[in-house]
């Protein structure tokens, strides 16, 4: 950053249905999230700049608190940037806050743990509702069978069994702090809680407990799956439009720090 | 009908947010929900018909049960129908169910009673995920106040000053049987149950108990509104996208006499 820059960390909501996810594509006639929020910014603070987000989403998938960050030399006051940004963005994309962080704050390097949300649709028939923001399985899941598989993945484990291939990640092992779910009125809600994903590990998970729910995949199968760090043996990648990147956190007093 | 015909209901959902309204439209171009289902039966029955609703919904609004009826002489089991029409309809409109009924049932005159839900996102940010389906007020309303108002309506009553104009209704007395409003996670839901509706009426009552919420109109002032039966008199009309057409009644052992 240059001197006299400010450092902004936005906290965003956003329906990802009609976007090719949060990154920029080559081809730059597809709408993202990220060119979207940087073409608002242009417009707002007659700035080019480039965000850095806490990290990307999948196309379809949603957030409710992605973080980003961006330098600026645009004097703007800072508790004014929500309603400007989100004067020149569309509805579907969503800044809910905003503030000044230290200069060397990145919104991907320093979050220190990321909560994703899954959502089911477990109803016979598919709601019309819920069509772009639940992944619909109409046979009806076991949730205390999901709830044991799922706590046999909480703490520090190699997760390749539930890695996409094609990811840059030098290590698979990830911490996976807390992890459970919940159903209410036909939706089944997954939330997970960890230090970092691997490339569709939500989705990957999701799909071998759903496995798991219906019965056709043993309890016991997925400390074997882990073991095992070999995509194969997991379960399907569920569908991305029922995930929503909830949260991010940092270490405040660090991103706070000078800012 | 002709004989041999059968009489098809269908109870339908669908997401109004890409329509143009219920009803066919005199530019073809512009896609209802009337026109959709039709070219949807003419591609699974090979029959061009004239489907008949229990009434119209207004672009944007949305149904949870919406009936229809229409004549066929196509020889498809009546249990296959919901399949058959699903597989030839968009995501955002689905058949919940058929059935044969009366050859004289009539989807609007046979209806003894229509129930509609309103939804309010009463949260100060207004949720990406609700924008199409919730009418957003920041202010904080008084649900106390909302359900004094909206009781004073319930019963038979002369509800001009609660309908737009344009509407060719012979009388503009109705009878409203049940109101009930909830709230829940920061959304509010009205839900109103009549044995007939004026134009707008659901959206002029919710918009002007959501003046009564906001402590702009007083509770006494609703029967002073309801005597006038001038429109002027009572509250802004709601939007159409908190709108939903929950269900219809029919006197059950008429419908499927002699089905």
């Amino acid at each position: 950053m240059a001197r006299g820059e400010r450092n902004i960390r936005l906290i965003m909501e956003y329906d990802g249905t009609y976007y090719h996810g949060f990154q920029t594509q080559d081809d730059p006639t597809l709408p993202t999230i990220q060119c979207t929020l940087e073409k608002a910014i242009l417009r707002i603070c007659g700035e080019r700049v480039r965000i850095t987000g806490s990290g990307r989403t999948d196309a379809g998938a949603h957030a409710i608190g992605q973080v980003v960050n961006f330098p600026t030399n645009a004097s703007i006051p800072i508790d004014r940037f929500p309603m400007a940004l989100n004067s020149a963005l569309p509805k579907d994309i969503r800044i809910k806050a905003a503030d000044c962080v230290h200069r060397e704050f990145h919104a991907r390097f320093d979050a220190i743990a990321k909560t994703y949300h899954y959502v089911v649709d477990n109803t016979s028939f598919e709601s019309v509702f819920w069509r772009n923001y639940a992944y619909h399985v109409s046979q009806p899941l076991d949730l205390d069978k999901i709830k044991a598989g799922g706590a046999v993945l909480v703490g520090t484990h190699d997760f390749a069994s539930f890695q996409t291939s094609g990811s840059s990640a030098k290590t698979s092992v990830r911490t996976i702090y807390h992890f459970d779910v919940g159903a209410e009125g036909g939706l089944i809600t997954f939330s997970i809680r960890a230090n970092g994903f691997l490339y569709n590990m939500v989705r990957n998970i999701v799909g071998t407990l759903v496995e798991v729910g219906k019965g056709r995949l043993a309890v016991d199968a997925i400390p074997v799956i882990l073991a095992a760090r070999d995509r194969s043996k997991a379960g399907p990648t569920a569908p991305a439009h029922g995930l929503y990147l909830f949260e991010v956190d940092y270490d405040e007093g660090q991103a706070l720090l000078n800012a």
